[in-house]
């Protein structure tokens, strides 16, 4: 079961499918083996990247099912949702199977500090002894959670075991959240989203490590591994060497088309499809990502 | 099936639960009853006012086979979900179960009108010869689309044959859509929404109906055929007698529970509850609508 | 100098223009004079309703030396600019001319409580001893604030002595803010936008008045009068009356068009013009303005 | 006067204040030869970067006469307004200074194509013979515009000369103008901001340059020389020694601090001072920045 001492890199796994939008049911094992085997010490599955918006109840339940089956880390589903009704419904399928926990992003229709509050106490009430992921990416839901609703949360909820940080800037952020830990409130794990661009800052405000899906894993490792060594030149130069890809990668909505080209390029999947609605990579796009791998491979042999 | 003769009053029905929450199906009957008793010549289900997003899959086929089989009218089924598996899936389901079509509103992350084009010829195509409804409504959906890109939507699928309308203002779109018809191109029924507030006006400009779900039918009925039979005087008359109640089941979010508390107190459905998250009436305001229709009903009697 | 105790109607003033677009300062003394004999207990100038946004600084001084000068009834001018240095420029020239007040709506910016009640501190340091009102308007600036955050504000900005109410829904609000004066909390003025849409009910549940600018002034004034005698039957019907019009000018931007056209009519103003951007009338919502004066007239005639 | 020939770097000049966030004139001269001596082709003032809501309109009119008289390179003014006549009357002054175009945004009520062509139509009508630039960034004004509806604006304007291209992602829609101006449409000048992250890929996919604010103006020459010279190797090469910081000043809000921070570092202005509302640099941030400086200057010092 997932709690407040989790670290490390919970990569966010995309969810794979076949040319004709079906789910790659056969791919599910060798993209969970390729995420561990580069340093995943947990995965976090039907999150936006995972595309869990486009997937049926039974597709969602297969994915758990096959995920959970093979990852010998521990499992975090996302199960947000519009109602609580449904949210339930998946946090039993989650936990049934295996799930470490669930993760559960505000519905855009929150706006103030006191719906924000609300909203999460009646999760926590809801899911009884599951612990849960807080996810907080206002790009995506238009949802601002100040640290100190945050907190509020925390006390509110001692399921909430977990935030997945990726509001944007959110450096202050993290730093009030350890400060607030500091000074004696529960400490909570953070891990990291933002697809990676500022992992080195966020591990030294205190971040535990990653949460998100850069098609590199390997980077994650690299850089929380290092950082919690202390050692922030090291983090740095690793961080920088794939830095113009990241970069790349982070382009709204079209990230996730890179992402899943390059998983499908280096076998992690089989094929690069996204299911529709979604976006499509141009011949430019496939030959600027093929550039910035060639020339992230070039610097990685000198380093 | 649909078509774009389609007019009259397609009540958007409620859903209703039980007071822990689950759905009341023993309620569904009687609900269908008293909307076709009161002038319904078709129903709405399944759309934001229906709470769909709060029901599970199996939640959803259950409300669409026992409306269907009890309705007796062409029954339209929301399908709207962000992924296009999921809209082909559900339609799929209500169409097995008698539906005479689906609706569909546009995902908020449609902006420019190309986009919005290729996202309804994309449903177009995936719903093959299913007849739908383009549910245009911005305050909700944040999509804004001109009359001249509906028709092109019109132009590009023959089998969109209504238009939901409840853009805020939208009489001119209406008239630009009339507009177009008459100059030749295909003609599709407009129903309109917006709680009815704008009913009176929306007939002149040429809608040939009415898809809200306040809670008196009665109101939309008479207001539609006297436009009908071209009493607008007696239509106004009709109209004014409601409006303070429609004004106030008007208010955003809020007015669904109003709206189930009246259909509650007319014996439409059992109990008044909105399954959660959603709004809870106060004392005050279960006073303020009693007045409301106090005064509704001693105009009414005047009339 | 405008204090909690203001009361009655702030009629929301046009900002009146010649057909080219130029500042129409004749018309100017007699719209003034036209609000104030039909129950104008104040007035609100330079607010959203009166195009603020499109006046430059020269005519911005120009409407507030005007109004000022003619009114004999305290003035509130809007200040609301993005930087606190054109708050507090604009504040000076209006105090200077005799303004009893100045308004200040959130930017979208503000996201989280702590943010906004932060920005109103700081708007209270800048305007110093100036009295000013807060305009809580939600579907026009993106932010919403709590009742809760509203009594922050009140506590920690003593110079807050009004609110601008047009939350939607907002009754709950005012309840909110009732019970916390009642148990101690500094009482503010609250007057009521929302185009006088839910006027009886603001009134009931606590509210001061009116600050709207419908282009019958005499709605208000008798709304908010009969409800001061506890009259509240007498205020509906009152209300009712004009509720088919009060219903047709509440549409959002276009609504501008119709008060202008309306107040144009009534020879509050000389021209209806609305400066660019902005809507414009088509024949058919002049015929339909029309019809509703009409009736609204007859039923008067009845009363 | 500008034209479609521009090209280069029109570095985003930032506005200076001094501690008291008084307008800083005595710095002016010193930033604008400090971007001139850095590469800078052009300058552009008074756009978001630079403050402009926060400033008078003496001070505007202030800025434009000193960068004019100083800069020896084009001046492009940001004139982006609620109401055309602001935009025609800080047009007039920026004119008549020596400006050589000036730049406009769209306000984000701007919802349709139809709605964004009509706009900038009357923009260009209003602005008679003044050479204007159109300014794309959907992350800060909400409005997002298709290539071929900027295509309408191209044919519809010939005093549209210049798109300030920060759509994110927008690669695709630089390959989509110029395959619409190499099958014969009128080429206009695109120039590049979202801080400069992705400019070898937009020079690549065929912009002419850059127009953004990075505090080292001297990357952005850089590049856009080796990618004029087909040097893309170099040119990448040089763009990833400056990537941690372009990365970390690209930040939404906090960017401006950290961008000024490094400007007064510099010597190019002498304080960082941000106008309120604003944010602040941590001492956290302050130290992030020194590290990146640090490591950038010894990689610059490698390459």
């Amino acid at each position: 079961m997932l709690d407040e001492s989790a670290k490390g890199v919970f990569t966010i796994a995309a969810t794979p499918f076949l040319p004709d939008g079906a789910l790659d049911v056969a791919s599910i094992a060798r993209m969970v083996d390729f995420y561990v085997e580069r340093g995943a010490t947990g995965l976090t599955i039907l999150g936006m990247m995972g595309e869990a918006g486009k997937l049926s109840a039974e597709e969602s339940a297969t994915v758990i099912e096959r995920v959970c089956a093979r990852a010998g880390v521990p499992v975090v589903v996302g199960v947000s949702a519009p109602g609580f009704a449904a949210i339930e419904a998946l946090t039993a399928v989650a936990m049934d199977k295996g799930a470490a926990g669930v993760m559960v992003a505000p519905p855009g229709s929150l706006k103030t500090d006191a719906q924000i509050v609300g909203y999460f106490r009646t999760v926590a009430e809801r899911l009884r002894d599951v612990p849960w992921v807080l996810q907080d990416f206002p790009l995506a839901t238009g949802v601002q959670i100040d640290a100190e609703v945050i907190m509020k949360i925390v006390e509110a909820c001692p399921t909430m075991v977990m935030l997945k940080h990726e509001d944007w800037p959110g450096l202050e952020k993290i730093s009030a959240l350890r400060k607030a830990s500091d000074a004696g409130a529960r400490r909570i794990s953070i891990l990291c989203g933002n697809a990676g661009l500022f992992l080195v800052e966020e591990m030294a405000r205190g971040a535990d490590g990653a949460m998100t899906g850069f098609a590199y894993p390997e980077m994650m490792r690299d850089v929380v591994t290092l950082m919690a060594e202390r050692d922030e030149t090291g983090a740095r130069e690793a961080f920088d060497a794939y830095l113009p890809l990241i970069r790349y990668e982070s382009q709204p909505g079209l990230g996730l088309a890179v992402r899943k080209y390059i998983l499908a390029k280096r076998g992690a999947i089989a094929h690069a499809t996204v299911r529709a609605p979604g976006p499509k990579l141009s011949t430019a796009a496939v030959a600027e990502v093929e550039t910035l791998i060639a020339r992230q491979e070039a610097r990685l042999g000198r380093v």
